[in-house]
């Protein structure tokens, strides 16, 4: 996507744990760049380098830090947008793509660049087996920017035609009963056994994955570093003697 | 998940690309294993190491392959079985869990650690933007171990609740007409205009990223290297002079 002499833009994720779970090429491109911009965590996150200027700002202004980072990039900087997990998914990359579309034409001669990184549902899956390892959907339960009743009509159609789901920002102060009403709209549609993993900050040192089941499912278990997986009626629970069980979905399905 | 004496069995995900979008867990876990079992492409792309035996099988072979993983490591080996992007989305950690389901008790009380990577449909999006920035879900057009049927149903479900979809295996010698299948179900239920974007080896040096409409999508692009993207009709396009459009979906919906 290259082609100017002006700065460069390079959105990044870090990965949903620690540097173990940040790919090289994430690294180099934080540590070429000269000024960081990001929800402040996750900057808190990104290896110390000298020179580097950071610029933290809060979770909800995803857009005016967009504009601000490609605006230093229109000035000439190396500038780098930073994301927890992939940059793609719920992150950072349609803030920065929805900014361009918004913003002055010089946003569009950038060299803008989008860096992967393992998202937070392939971490949380990890941990226990391979749940995503059939046909799966990845849904915010955030109605910030979309209205509930779609929420709901994509949790029950994914349900309905035997999706795994994840669910990403299940909860937050400004969203309490959310995750609540899904595991409600949910437990209509699939059988009360189906399994559910909530993953709390899966490769960092405060890592802790509850395993329930939707019956029992408890909305309070979760919190804002959560990714909740809900299986399908297909995902299976291998018991083991001493040991977690393994959770998975079938590479075959009926 | 460890607690025993024998040896251990780690499901590694390379990433999709080159060293460069391998994560340094997974390098690690390549690094200490004393064999090495995937199919021959993957392993590949599995960094040499002297003293390291590599056993290399076909890719329709995956639950065989998972079953002599397991009896070696229970005979005592540190054994790594090793899959392109991450090794929980339709690739080998669900095949060692049905491997430890199927076989004997002592598969249960093995140390399985699964390893995540950056998936294909992650790398892919990063390569036009952020297509898969709002709700999306994948779905393996493999119809070996599901009825087409069922994979008709998802699609249809997937593009009515508006969700942007990941297609993996689309198509092989085996699997000639599925994706032109597909596209045909979908420009029933989606607006032709609807971008779609075939990701061939992403990461990779003979990497192609190729863009099209849905009505225009020619499924003889793909191959089986190939992770396809379809849009949702909130998808947008923003056009660059001189350079690729960006791809991406809104994080607000209506």
């Amino acid at each position: 996507m290259s082609g100017t002499l002006t700065g460069t833009l390079t959105v990044v994720g870090l990965g949903p744990g620690g540097p173990h779970q940040m790919t090289p090429e994430a690294r180099a491109a934080l540590d070429s760049a000269d000024e960081l911009y990001g929800y402040g965590p996750y900057l808190a996150r990104a290896p110390e380098r000298e020179g580097q200027v950071r610029h933290a700002s809060d979770n909800r202004e995803e857009l005016d830090r967009a504009t601000l980072a490609l605006e230093r990039a229109v000035a000439g900087a190396k500038v780098a947008v930073v994301s927890g997990g992939d940059a793609g998914v719920f992150a950072m990359a349609a803030a920065v793509c929805e900014a361009v579309e918004r913003g002055p034409e010089a946003f569009r001669a950038l060299d803008i660049q989008v860096v992967p990184g393992v998202t937070a549902m392939l971490a949380v899956a990890a941990r226990v087996g391979a749940p995503l390892g059939h046909d799966f959907c990845a849904i915010s339960l955030s109605d910030n920017l979309k209205p509930w009743p779609l929420v709901e009509k994509r949790l029950k159609a994914a349900a309905e035609a035997g999706f795994v789901i994840a669910l990403y920002n299940p909860i937050s102060k400004a969203r309490p009963w959310q995750l609540g009403a899904a595991f409600a709209l949910l437990r209509d549609v699939l059988p009360g056994t189906v399994p559910v993993i909530f993953g709390r900050a899966a490769g960092r040192p405060d890592e802790r994955i509850t395993l329930a089941t939707l019956a029992a499912a408890d909305p309070a278990v979760a919190d804002m570093a959560t990714c909740v997986i809900i299986g399908s009626p297909e995902t299976r629970l291998v018991e083991r003697p001493g040991l977690p069980p393994l959770v998975y979905s079938p590479r075959s399905a009926r």
